[in-house]
């Protein structure tokens, strides 16, 4: 039996070309566009609701674990950079520098830095506060009562990027920066897996996006890092995006910051600290997890709107009571209470056609879609569409037609419900489209061909191998543009041997192209 | 009789050096520290608690009066302010300016800005967002449907500062700033009213600081703007704060940016817009309108604990209970309702002295400290001492015994009633501070000396002159280092005449120092 044709409402599909698709999406969806500003990006209103929840919902986590927030400086002097540059291989060196505090007239009716405000010293925009934060608490921290001092910082950072892509990767990104400080190691790596374990709730119970936590690879780890942990997860094209990470800095960053307390029997100590962030990224990994070809689909836990009601109006005398009774139905449903909030509920009434406004709202992924005309204020009923069941089997539009007292006495459980489909869905997906392999030959004949070309990740066995044993892994996954995701804590340890070395595994690693 | 001495915990009082001490209340309070970057502070937990309180619930408001929230870029073409420049004449040209995208080694163990990564046109970091979100609105309006558009932003900004003065002037602060557009004046003004009467009614309500809200006069406008109102408030030296702005921009900006829109008869016109914003200015006006001399004093609406609990503990078996005790009241704190929210409670378990806590928190202004210990523990009672309340008449801490069920029992209402006693008391300073004055000769002489002695404002009559005449009024007030506020909006029409011009008066205006 041949599949019903159905024309959906992007341009192009996922199978067609994935990274326009996406780009489709976020422009149907009035996420974001760009700026005129080289690499940063508008964030429209539908965009930034979605990363008002996703902040809302992270930052009680981030108070409840009681982490406390701060506000540090934009600038950062170039001398911090300097003494960082100084310990750490790895610096990234692409940042926006600021030169210059004054602009004048140029003579020809334009503007120019004064070249009498060239500043001393001159300052860069955050691309981490890692290291304004350490000097501060340098200062904050004189002893044992001090600790653990937790920190977290909302903030735009600054990453100057050749090649951008909204959400995924901007020069300018809002971000969370989690910074904390502590007695000892135990209680340190206690904190970077409780920051993991966090990110990996909230992708999976708020994102719907299912996620493997777990360590990276030694070449994978932030410059000065002991440990680097990280979630994962697999977008439909089977590319992996790094959607959060938690590092133990052991005592290093301390020693370079100057991090010291003195501790109960009055010596003096190495404070160790870790930091963890997420970032508007997790926006790019909900589109690509979730959306399809018509449009994005939001989990209901973030979606801005979770019921959108459209009055189907007709400029006539029949619309005042559509209106009130759409605005009775949105009561309503306001009063309930779904996934711990109440719901979240918008009545369109815009001068827009309601066939148009239901088809926005498709694109845009708001869970539920209820329209409401003539007929239905006859008949106390409502026509409700599910945006994760959005066709019957006939390909046509599944729109049911409800009683309201029905309907609205289901909202809760209907959200709830898509709430988890979403994530059972994309778990299906991605548990699909990894292959344990055991031979390093089945991984490239896997991964060979076009780049482009959807594919999963590859389960093996690893041995942890390091120096130029690893070193030549890297150059091998190199050729086929692989890099080691990371090994799943979850993941049991292994029997057999290592797909690149041969020696006996120590653990499974995830392998696989990546955003 | 004479006032009995009391030793203040702050080393300076209001009286000896205004200045001296609003600094020493925010280190007292650990609310913000100099970062070490010119111009720019830390903002610490309890100075950020205060924010995100404020964010919450003027956010709430916005939010309410149907306002989007977006996220513009950090970074503006030189072009556009070129653009601007040309329009307007009191451009300001402090401004942070990136020319650089990378740093180089300086071959001498440093960093410098690579040469080969000069930007061709220089980025401006935002001192205002006005110019990228008129263009943005001018993609997005396209008819009137798309009207009125309604836009907010919360974000950082960067005006360099020569002097600075945290949380009053500091090179970066954080704001929002409402930008809106409208088919016509009516709506435009009316949304400019909305704006600032949110304002107000924000000041006295949450902040508990009682503001006017009135009209700037033609020289005090916003650049560009058709009309600009603020609220003042009075602060405890007698200097205004202007605390919150509202502007009318009538249809010059949307000209100058190209924000037009086909009406519904097929024309085109240009709409007209406002902006509006308040910032951690804010913060500043708490300290001066509530602080006294052992500290910060908040309004429970804003203050991110409201009730703190401090266990005495000893360091032996007695503990566990006091602990307990405390937890247990904790618990019964939080399950209350005050000011339309649960309680804010804290029960403060470091290792601190209990005595250096009670004071810390006193410094830090939390509205109820409560003191548990093993007699109260015994016997059912807590220790209560309320931050608006802190002396006996003898002059002794005032501290009051009570069964620790009585104590819950009236928690909202205490909440309740500091939240309005700390506006009825700076409402009255504010007012007995505020003189109506007939004539220039008055003013003057109220105004000569000392710039740092302790005044009020002149209430006076006003013509509203223009031109040379204003100029005149303003060269003759800046003589005192005085400025026109405002002319309050609820001030009747007075039936004098201006005193500055002799001219028949249409509004009172308050004449005062400023920050």
């Amino acid at each position: 039996m041949n599949a019903p044709k159905i024309k959906h409402a992007l341009p192009v599909s996922r199978a067609a070309n994935f990274a326009v698709w996406y780009q489709e999406v976020i422009a149907a969806a009035d996420m974001a566009e760009e700026s005129g500003v080289r690499g940063c990006m508008v964030i429209r209103p539908w965009g930034f609701g979605i990363w008002e929840r996703i902040q809302a919902l992270m930052d009680a986590r981030i108070k409840a674990a009681g982490v406390e927030n701060c506000y540090f400086p934009l600038f950062i002097p170039l001398s911090y950079f300097a003494k960082e540059a100084e310990h750490v291989d790895g610096f990234a060196k692409e940042m926006a520098v600021v030169t210059h505090h004054r602009l004048i007239g140029d003579g020809k009716g334009g503007l120019t830095p004064d070249p009498d405000a060239r500043l001393e010293e001159p300052l860069i925009v955050r691309p981490t506060s890692e290291t304004v934060i350490g000097a501060a608490m340098s200062r904050w921290i004189q002893s044992w009562r001090d600790l653990p001092m937790l920190t977290n910082q909302w903030a735009n950072v600054v990453r100057w990027e050749m090649r951008t892509r909204m959400f995924l990767r901007t020069s300018e990104f809002l971000w969370q920066e989690g910074h904390t400080a502590h007695a000892d190691e135990g209680d340190a790596r206690a904190e970077t897996m409780r920051a993991l374990e966090m990110y990996r709730e909230f992708a999976e119970t708020v994102l719907a996006m299912p996620v493997f936590a777990g360590e990276k690879p030694e070449n994978e780890r932030f410059p000065g890092a002991v440990a680097t942990y990280s979630i994962e997860a697999m977008m439909q094209d089977g590319k992996a995006l790094q959607a959060g990470t938690s590092h133990y800095l052991g005592t290093g960053f301390a020693e370079s910051m100057n991090i010291r307390y003195q501790d109960k029997e009055g010596g003096h100590a190495l404070a160790h600290t870790t930091s963890w962030g997420v970032s508007t990224r997790l926006i790019g990994g909900v589109i690509m997890t979730h959306g399809d070809d018509d449009g994005l689909q939001l989990p209901p836990a973030i979606a801005p709107q979770q019921v959108v009601i459209i009055p189907m109006l007709r400029d006539d005398d029949g619309d005042a009571a559509v209106l009130d009774y759409a605005k009775v139905l949105a009561g309503e449903v306001k009063a309930l209470t779904a996934l711990g909030e109440p719901v979240r509920v918008l009545v369109d009434t815009k001068a827009t056609k309601a066939q148009t406004k239901r088809w926005d709202y498709v694109k845009k992924g708001a869970p539920i879609i209820v329209e409401v005309g003539p007929r239905d204020v006859a008949s106390g009923n409502v026509a409700v569409i599910r945006r994760d069941a959005l066709y019957k089997d006939d390909g046509k539009l599944n729109s049911s037609i409800l009683p309201r007292t029905d309907f609205v006495g289901q909202v809760p459980a209907l959200l709830e419900s898509i709430q988890s489909n979403l994530f059972t869905e994309a778990a299906a997906r991605r548990d699909a489209a990894i292959v344990p392999m055991a031979d390093w030959k089945d991984v490239a004949a896997y991964f060979k061909g076009s780049e482009d070309a959807i594919k999963g990740w590859a389960q093996v066995n690893w041995a942890r191998p390091t120096g130029a044993a690893l070193d030549a892994v890297v150059e091998k996954l190199k050729t086929l543009k692989l890099t080691i995701r990371n090994a799943p804590l979850d993941y049991p340890t292994p029997s057999g041997s290592c797909v690149f070395t041969g020696s006996p595994a120590v653990e499974t690693i995830l392998i696989g192209r990546s955003y």
